[in-house]
């Protein structure tokens, strides 16, 4: 027998219990329903991938926490696999695979890819931080050009998921990187200098705007500059009124990078309106900056109201060239990531994932008589036959177990027969949600099955 | 510039094509929904397990094919994970998951899992052997004891699995290990000699008759013996032609081990027939051995009648302890595994599959008018607020251009809204398999897609 300790949980290596993982099926399925709307289709990538790729990018740190391919007990000299590894994200084996794969690909190309990335990092499922995680991307690649038009179906695609997912009220917020960098360039901000005043701009919140007035005349900013800036990056407002606000402040400076992305912001916000997007959900934040070196126009962060220590949830943008380093092919594209592993562990550490459902099934076939078996084996042949996904109770126990059993897993129907039904040629039905019950002909009862579903779905 | 070898495919790990990924999506899916049909439900468990863990059962040979986690440029004492390895198989995962959860598990424990595994083999795809694999595992566990039914069950899945996989014609065969020690036994056959008498007996199909009784002879067995033997093995005959066979065998030798073989054998295909199972796809084939070792009663095998070169595509059976190495608790279970990529990679080899949908979409709604971009969004919008999975397209090409686009992507309905639908507040929709049209009101418009869609399913 082996020791108890090696049975623990890996730490970083999330796995969930039976009724967490029915609550993960849901959130995985109903991510992956909502890209196929869009009309994205899936592509899946080995788990391995040549270093040659996974580093082409990267610099030292973050290559140490690749893990990297080896034997358990090889024999000297014996060929392994140290030139591969497991793949950090699955952006850089989507630019693998369209630089491989261009000749068979029909662009613009959209893909959704749902798989376990792993990183070496040190574990806190507090902090959110896994070995192993859940990506669930979309993205668009165009080959040579893709139109801004793909901006503004992104965030309907975001909120169609988080509708489906049903994790409380969220916010989407968008943002062009051309504004910032535009509006910075039209105050006199050096580039070299933006990387640090952003950081000052996202602490005002906690820290207030004194502090950041003092951080400013530090930099030798002028108070002009400063109150620019302050007014640009404090303004809150609807859509429209944002938009009017970014209007006036491009028309003001007549600054040209300043003036695209106000007109590619508007554009895209207006025609992500005509997909769905309210002031509700969705909002313009100057503020958000993402990845200063990969992101090039749009950018997309997503919070839950009630969970904002989750950070955002959902975020991504435009970038111009997603696979430089592997084809001469210059492949612009747009896409969002959502952490599932890291959203579902923040669900379940603030009891919000419902495990009440230790079923996937909604139908149980009781058997109050061991002697019907075979009676019983029929009657779940027709409703699994009818589509109804069905589990026939093979236990040797009393009915009322049998009862028990059904509610306590979330059953939501049990079909049951008894002596009377088979004297009578009926069946009855129990909704388990309202305890109430119906006998019905037994030539009808997978309709009165897929009826008492529809009603307590 | 990467060099352009790194981006071949690696072998034994292998990938799909844009176009191969929506077959393999829905295999995938046909495999999963047949096993929720039953009741069955999911787990996942991390990619990586203890060494200590997957080592446990193992012999040295086996352990050589592990694969170990390392860190890619570690530096010198740096904390890294080479006590876990990449599982492979999902046997050992579900052991331990049961041992390590048996407190939070609801016996009989209904579980599916389709995962990769990995493998050091040497790769050969014509083969079927990968360094990466695809398994798609049920199994029922119960806790000291189940239920002999739950035999009866598995063919009945494996019959719902491989009719919705479309696959062709399939045929599933069972036998109960029992039969063929408790035979073997009755015929004084001694344990050691089983496993070579089992080859020999393998070797009568392609090496005759003759050749046979000379092996029986050189192992000196009587004329009776090796006469008896041949009849047994030899039997072909319907489910209940065997079953009378069997019968009357075991009344013959009155040996307590074929006795309860073919009690259990018999119980279990009678109820297997209650679940819809019949002579056009299921037989006892008594030359069913599995895993020596490990099944202990009831084993399963599946053979595509038309792609015989592929071997087993389903194989499992019953088996007294999954966990011994981890539990005292008495874990028995049944159980069969499907190996996904073999299967589809056979697929793929013998050109069945078919890649003419380049969409997961059936609906694109065209773009023939640039400037009613936002009145197409709303259009689009619509059909996915309905469930229906849409395509807007958004380059901007003539509406030939986006006909020939829908129809080599395999969409199913084209909606179209030129100037006389503004006009005239229609839309028009395209069933692009006919080639036919109608136009209807905007009211009308998503139902219509809806009526179309359905008949071109």
């Amino acid at each position: 027998m082996i020791d108890k300790a090696a049975l623990e949980p890996i730490p970083g290596f999330p796995e969930w219990s039976p009724q967490e993982q029915v609550a993960w099926q849901g959130m995985f399925d109903a991510i992956r329903s909502g890209f196929e709307r869009f009309g994205f289709r899936p592509i899946e990538t080995p788990a391995v991938e040549r270093n040659v790729i996974l580093t082409a990018k990267q610099s030292g740190d973050t290559t140490r926490e690749i893990y990297q391919l080896g034997r358990l007990n090889a024999e000297e000299g014996e060929a392994d696999e140290r030139d591969f590894s497991l793949h950090f994200d699955l952006t850089v084996p989507l630019a693998r695979y369209v630089a491989q794969r261009a000749g068979e690909i029909a662009f613009p190309f959209r893909r959704y890819q749902m798989q376990p990335v792993w990183r070496g990092e040190r574990p806190s499922a507090q902090q959110g931080r896994f070995r192993q995680f859940y990506q669930c991307d979309i993205d668009i690649i165009g080959d040579g050009a893709l139109a801004p038009h793909y901006d503004a179906e992104i965030p309907a695609v975001i909120q169609r998921v988080f509708q489906d997912l049903a994790v409380g009220d969220f916010r989407i917020r968008i943002n062009n990187r051309k504004i910032m960098s535009g509006f910075f360039a039209a105050n006199g901000i050096a580039p070299d200098e933006v990387a640090g005043l952003m950081r000052s701009i996202d602490k005002i919140e906690k820290q207030g705007v004194d502090q950041f007035r003092k951080e400013m005349a530090g930099r030798s900013a002028t108070v002009e500059q400063t109150e620019s800036i302050l007014a640009f990056f404090q303004f809150r407002g609807s859509l429209a009124e944002t938009l009017a606000m970014l209007k006036g402040t491009a028309e003001k400076f007549g600054h040209a990078e300043l003036n695209q992305g106000v007109a590619e912001l508007t554009e895209t916000v207006t025609l992500a309106e005509n997909f769905g997007l309210t002031d509700e959900r969705f909002a313009i934040d100057l503020g958000i900056a993402r990845g200063l070196t990969y992101y090039t126009g749009t950018v997309y962060e997503t919070t839950l109201l009630d969970a904002p220590h989750l950070g955002s949830v959902c975020s991504g943008g435009r970038y111009d060239d997603l696979a430089g380093h592997f084809t001469n092919r210059k492949l612009p594209g747009v896409g969002i990531s959502i952490g599932l592993t890291r959203l579902f562990t923040g669900l379940v550490q603030m009891g919000r994932i419902k495990t009440d459902r230790d079923t996937i099934a909604p139908v149980l076939v009781a058997r109050p008589l061991a002697e019907e078996t075979h009676r019983y084996a029929r009657l779940a042949q027709r409703l699994r036959d009818a589509g109804i996904a069905t589990e026939l109770y093979l236990e040797d126990k009393k009915l009322g177990k049998q009862f028990q059993y059904a509610s306590r897993r979330g059953f939501r129907v049990a079909v049951i027969v008894h002596m009377d039904e088979i004297a009578n040629g009926t069946v009855t039905l129990k909704n388990l949600a309202s305890a109430t019950q119906e006998t019905v002909t037994e030539a009808d009862f997978v309709a009165a099955v897929q009826k008492m579903l529809a009603e307590t779905a």
